[in-house]
């Protein structure tokens, strides 16, 4: 099944907080409960937000009792404003909810049409992200070797997205054209997405894994263990990569040992007008650092520093590599004719 | 109270693994128990190490039934290759179970002379650990400025020595002098002993503590928020010092970020004739990693690497401090005349 789907007035997916211990099933029924999901991360991952955005908007639609436009712009503007709360710093829920709003404000219809218009639009907007990450697993391919071992973090993979993944997409794609692929992932303290979603998605799949914490990575490349580094994004500015923290530090490592640094992600990712500077870095609770698996481990009452995202200059990404093909970081703007 | 301290034929400790929920005390009875104990990490850290093993012996030695030396020094060696077996890393274990070995041999008296005289040595070594860490606190705080913020990785405390310290010694020596200082360690996955020790230490103590996991350190320092790093060694090797893991990612990071990367070992952690190619890593157990306090955070079967040490090349070390002062990595030899 795909992570997220649409049945008829309420949103199905999965609560990735659970895995890979439980698989529970979430069925969300308006746009506040799509909201909570995001915050408390039971959805999570730029390209899926985006996608779960747009649903939450349907709902808001499939739902509503409007009977004119301005009426249903209203309820709309409302769920946006929730929803546009829930994490700052992955672009893809912004642009997805810019872009349904946009569609239904540009619909002049009845209410009836727009409802349908908004729903359609989230449908394809999901639809487009599995397109997206085909094509996306497709280009990045051709930079990976055969026998290459590779190193991701955090989860950039189905669970991330719709379907198929990112930087895991890279690697699906790499092996689906015949090429033998090891992958080492990080466990990525401090909600442990590469232990809990990685090695539970590429461990399903039957790829040869290996889990190791984040501090191993340095360590791991300087035995010459790792062939390439592949990570997905949160957002992309003109000057750096913006994705879950410990990012950057294996890119230093990476530019260190000289081995090549990819950033898979979407165009709808991308946010080239703006720069570094401009990114808010969204600060989560200290209680995902003192604790551990929801034990405290660390003595009780001291501070944590607890930044979800960290942002990776572009002078450590060797290339980014997205559904329009694969861009050195000074030439993104050209992929930007592939943007709606 | 010292982390390790002798109380005629028993060895009191703390169980390290307890910490910080619950404070154990443990008395070990014979070597056998040191040896599980130092297995098990319930005491770990280079320098306790060396204490540890020496005051192996010196149970061996006091609840020792031999007439003569000869079948007392039998009785020894098993009791010296015992612990030689527990961990193959640190070089101060080594170190300390040659000097106490050493020092019988050389005794020519009876028997009851010679347990007197290793349960002396034994004393010694763990006295002087406290007086080298003392010595290598007021070197060190020479290297800290007021108003510093200081990062550290594992435990190079109190916990990890006698008493005192080595990175956290200089950390202490420079606050005695005055300095206002602000810590932030690294929690150290797998068995989390930043979060566990350093941080119930420093926060014990008073210390403005902050607690970040391995993966923020890049984060931290590109921010500017860091203005040394501060560990400590299990070995230092003419080419390298080899830390817990972790410690080479944190030195490339200083390096790109121009911030002095100091090592506080005492010169019994010196092993500047061999070379970083020489050194086992230990390899621990796949549990460590794949679990938590018994829960299992990855799905069932998937493989872990678990490296317990790394190898920081000397071109990331600004200075090495030790009792003798504060050394440049290629003026070690220097240090030579310090040691027995």
């Amino acid at each position: 099944m795909r992570t997220i789907e649409w049945k008829t007035g309420i949103v199905k997916t999965i609560d990735q907080t659970k895995l890979p211990r439980q698989t529970v099933f979430l069925e969300l029924k308006n746009c506040n409960e799509v909201a909570e999901a995001i915050k408390n991360m039971r959805m999570r991952g730029a390209p899926l937000l985006g996608a779960a955005a747009a649903y939450g908007l349907a709902l808001t639609a499939y739902h509503s009792t409007a009977r004119d436009k301005e009426k249903l712009m209203e309820e709309l503007t409302i769920s946006a404003e929730t929803l546009k709360k829930t994490r700052p710093t992955a672009v893809n829920l912004f642009w997805a909810i810019d872009r349904v709003m946009n569609k239904a404000e540009k619909t002049n219809e009845n209410t009836e049409s727009i409802v349908k218009t908004i729903i359609e639009e989230a449908q394809k907007i999901a639809d487009e992200d599995v397109e997206m990450n085909l094509r996306m697993g497709e280009h990045g391919s051709t930079l990976i070797d055969d026998g290459d071992t590779v190193l991701t973090h955090c989860n950039a993979g189905a669970l991330a997205t719709v379907d198929y993944g990112t930087a895991l997409g890279v690697i699906r794609a790499a092996r689906k054209n015949g090429k033998r692929i090891e992958v080492i992932a990080t466990e990525t303290r401090p909600l442990l997405q590469g232990a809990r979603l990685t090695a539970y998605e590429l461990f399903r799949d039957g790829f040869p894994i290996t889990l190791i914490t984040d501090s191993m990575a340095g360590y791991i490349m300087s035995k010459g263990l790792i062939n390439k580094v592949v990570v997905g994004a949160d957002r992309i500015v003109k000057d750096a990569v913006v994705n879950k923290i410990g990012t950057f530090t294996l890119a230093v490592l990476a530019h260190e040992h000289k081995i090549p640094f990819y950033v898979a992600a979407p165009t709808s990712t991308f946010d080239i007008n703006r720069l570094a500077k401009d990114v808010i870095v969204e600060e989560r609770s200290m209680e995902e650092v003192v604790k551990f698996a929801g034990i405290q481990v660390a003595p009780q009452g001291v501070t944590a520093s607890n930044p979800a995202f960290d942002l990776t200059p572009m002078k450590y990404v060797t290339a980014i590599i997205c559904e329009a093909g694969v861009f050195s970081p000074t030439e993104l703007h050209k992929s930007s004719r592939f943007r709606d």
